[in-house]
């Protein structure tokens, strides 16, 4: 049984882990740790944890966390992350970290969007936790940046179009709409229920951290820069994100070969699903569920191009990819505890 | 006092035409017709309105409802509307259409998107029903086709741009999101509770009936042939259409002065609101009010633009317009019954 | 023309007076009070409210205050009431409170619940604003204590049992159901959206600070003591409080009788509905209106009881009813600007 | 490997079986069955199950399936199942029933709520599926009636003080709130996004068909004959029943040693959940799970009590509880696939 360890457990991230982990046939989760709530258990924090795991959340003693765990989650705030990492890496323990703190190849990149990174070496050794992209260099990395949630949905929707260079790159419009629960649970009036609940609006227009996270994945694949025009959208749901992606095809093409182009792309991707023509994603078909599902459509142009992808926001989108990355870090099945499907309705 | 009658009143458009006439001090609704519902008392259909009228829904008798009425709204599905509406013309009365059958000038655009038409000569004569853009011709109109709420958004978060001549016609994209009050009483299986609540779809991609509609207005306005990306999406909310539009600017600006720009070609507009720069609206800004709120934001490189529009679909986007043209046309304060503010929460 | 002060404007009580007040043809709005929001336009806190009001939030001022206002609804927390009402008072201004400070006859009671009064003389003169319940009184009052959401909606259902004697006092259980804008604006964990959405729970059970302000007026009504079960909840939706009652008949009733018996007791009331016999209202029904709907049904054995009854939590529940109160206080209409129907959907 | 049959496939009660058995380590779904759906693929009538199964929607051809299952669900409608069910308890094989057709002892009980019964010698040899109070019987059961979801909790939430005789029966008072997909996925006005978001009604109020099922088996439980007051509401989320019950107790308790008879009396019951005294469940603890959470609190006199239960309508109240009889009658461990945790949030 590895010993997992889970860093921040009492976020909304930290809570999917501990559901996803404690049903996990190879993971025994050893410790939790939580500022706020030191000294309570857990399942007094999460009640629906109730009579399932007497887990206690503990201090942040690196020392001790380390003795007990094999393998060490974080799911802390960015700038606390990269505090927290290297002191677990030192300790030789493998890390995924759930914060931004990792996925940037760039420290100027990071240092433009946050702040000015604490540990750029360890930067440079991090792997971008997208399995689907980069499986090979995460099965051997020591520490995983686990990718963000909108970026998730959109490079995965957008991967073959750039790796096969079939788009305008200048002309790449996301509109992204995401449950709350990607806002997180610290107490704030935008996230109130009688603020979100019969609301809709658009946020953070052009500005979002997420964009040059989009931007550093996309450039990689499409081996030329891209910028993408991205606006996210918070919709009255606690989980899930639909990417609504406008693109512009080089040549023309029909929405039957570009699905079956996708089709090869991601053949063997247990969690990707294509829809068939002409049937598109509701988020309700992955809630819940670590799948990623795709469909799009060609315009009558053969050029203009919508896809939508839609993703559980907590699971693929933050706590299940974790648990995925972890599966290949450790050798276990990569759909290990990832198996379930949508709770639907 | 204007005598009014409702046709096809218990439809979602139809008690929201209730709503907003009975506290209308110069109307009184002397008809109500639904097959449905013929010789039921509507606040039996609709308890909302317990107690606050006796009006008994009728058949559509229109001898009887054109004695009783000097003014003419027709709720009731397109098709049914071309059969119902020249009757009415017949009998001297003015009519507001809430279905598409009189929103089209070209014959054949509405018999390609829906079938053919049966009174042509009529839609040339009826004019769309978008005060802000058609205001002279609307006070003098015989009928007039209320425009579709997907269309009453898109249209007035674009109209300056186009007017003006500010953008590339070629990549203009709407993304589009509504409340589930758009789809309708009808019960369907898509549009039940645990289908909608905590999902999220895009429906319709690149086939929506309103992009005909939209195309139809900006193209008159642009004066020359524009051709959108459309793609609308539901919600899991009652009420409101949020508006996210994505164009390239012809020249470089800055959200300042294209703000400017906005408030001076909707100066004296009262159900037109821009947000200051920096604000863009919450569909929970408009519930319940006839108002239409705009923000927009140009990138860094002063060509992206960014529109994000908000609107009640019931109100402005249907029976609020209703009433606003109604108002136009018998020379109320346009904005009579329709001063009331958004209910927030 | 009336002008009137708001004292705490942004909360969700304050912004439902703005709502309401500023489409009321008698009365002015001239000051707004928020500590938080000091010096900032009412209608940046509220976008709302944008472009039509020019109002701005100001500092608590008592001498400038009573200057510019003949009236004066105070929505501050409980314990700041009773500091702040006395000084309105001392100035000559009549006042509506909307906290608990001012519900109670026997300060030992709310000192009880709350803390120690600290103007007793005051609470004895206050007058407990349910106008249903004590009109005249509240004609005449200087101080009227609006009364809370769910003592409104439990004590208008009860009233007419309890005035007649009918029903036996000591197996009274009211089991409540809240919307969630009740808990307010303030972020809070236990309210955040994902918190409450496709959540459900019992709060307080037997301690909430209702119970006693609901025994009062239930005592009163039935000149001898009244005890009852009072248990919350709350709901995953904005407004509206449903209240069922379930109590036991003293003699054999049958369904129509006891409404009949209602119908005569609530005769003239204008904000009373009573459903029609197999029917029960809706919280919908009264969504952003100031209407109380009661439906009932005796069991087959004639004894038990069970009444439905629903209120929208921040109108009659709070400021619509506040705004009644005024409306008696200055000898306008009662339903001055309370005409509105519910939104619905 | 168990090869299970279920019939009636593509209602919720229906896909929510598929989503636990596809994830049971000793179960195959050999056949699913749908009138409305014969011939589909069941992942385009779900697309939450994409890519998960091919498994065909078949028409209900009893040779076939019988052959082809060692074990069948049905999830048809009550009427149907009472045809449905005979012909395959003639062919041998075991079978739980989730409609209401095998949960009555007593024909004339359910020929009063319902119809006549088709087949009564079978209703005698049925046993109701609540393995909490029938586990041995169920072990051996040729056919097991499923319990209805409001009976679900509220017998759990009551069997301890039934069983042991500590409360007035005359003044049992159920309160149930539940989540719309209780009302099933067949299209109705009054289950529209539109009508049920935001809105709160009882309904059935002392008529609804689960009162007799109750009252069943609390008279067995109390050896006596019960009678309660039973209202159910519906509530603006998917899943989850909150039951909240009203009683009096025939001598004084607290609420500590309470809750210790409960635990006493619900000792190693892997899925009944007692809350800390001071602690109430939350719908949102058990949604997606098999988990039944209760809590309580005794009023200072000692006598009056109030219990609080929560389950998911769908597991617990339906297709999970289905899953644990066949657990039972199959000899697999009781919670095999059902040990998943909550989704939360």
């Amino acid at each position: 049984m590895l010993r997992a360890a889970i860093v921040g457990a009492t976020g909304y991230t930290g809570v999917e882990l501990l559901r996803i982990l404690l049903c996990h046939s190879s993971v025994r989760v050893s410790t939790l740790t939580s500022r706020k709530h030191e000294g309570q258990p857990i399942d007094r924090v999460f009640p629906a944890l109730r009579a399932r795991t007497d887990l206690v959340c503990e201090s942040l003693d690196f020392d001790r966390i380390a003795e007990k765990s094999d393998f060490i989650f974080t799911a802390v705030p960015h700038k606390t992350a990269m505090e927290v990492v290297p002191e677990f890496h030192r300790r030789g323990k493998r890390v995924v970290d759930l914060s931004a703190d990792f996925r940037f190849r760039d420290p100027r990149l990071y240092a433009l969007w946050y702040q000015p990174h604490a540990c750029e070496a360890l930067l440079e050794e991090a792997v971008y936790g997208l399995p689907e992209i980069h499986r090979e260099a995460i099965k051997n990395a020591q520490i995983v940046g686990n990718p963000g949630c909108y970026p998730t949905g959109a490079i995965l929707a957008m991967a073959p179009l750039l790796k096969k260079k079939l788009v305008d790159l200048s002309q790449i419009v996301i509109d992204a709409k995401s449950g709350t629960s990607g806002a997180g649970s610290d107490p704030a009036l935008a996230t109130l229920f009688c603020e979100v609940n019969e609301g809709l609006k658009a946020y953070k227009i052009l500005e979002h951290r997420h964009s040059p996270e989009i931007e550093q994945e996309l450039t990689q694949l499409a081996s030329e820069p891209v910028r993408v025009v991205f606006v996210p959208h918070l919709i009255p749901m606690d989980r899930g994100i639909l990417t609504t992606i406008y693109a512009k095809l080089n040549r023309t093409w029909d929405t039957e070969s570009l699905l079956a182009m996708y089709s090869d792309f991601y053949e063997g991707e247990y969690f990707i699903r294509l829809c068939p023509q002409g049937e598109y994603p509701n988020v309700s078909d992955v809630r819940g569920s670590n799948f990623c599902d795709i469909g799009l459509k060609v315009a009558e142009d053969g050029q203009k191009l919508v896809i939508v992808c839609v993703i559980d926001n907590l699971v693929k989108g933050a706590s299940g990819q974790a648990v995925q990355n972890m599966n290949l870090m450790c050798g276990f099945a990569e759909n290990s505890a990832l198996e379930g499907l949508a709770l639907f309705p």
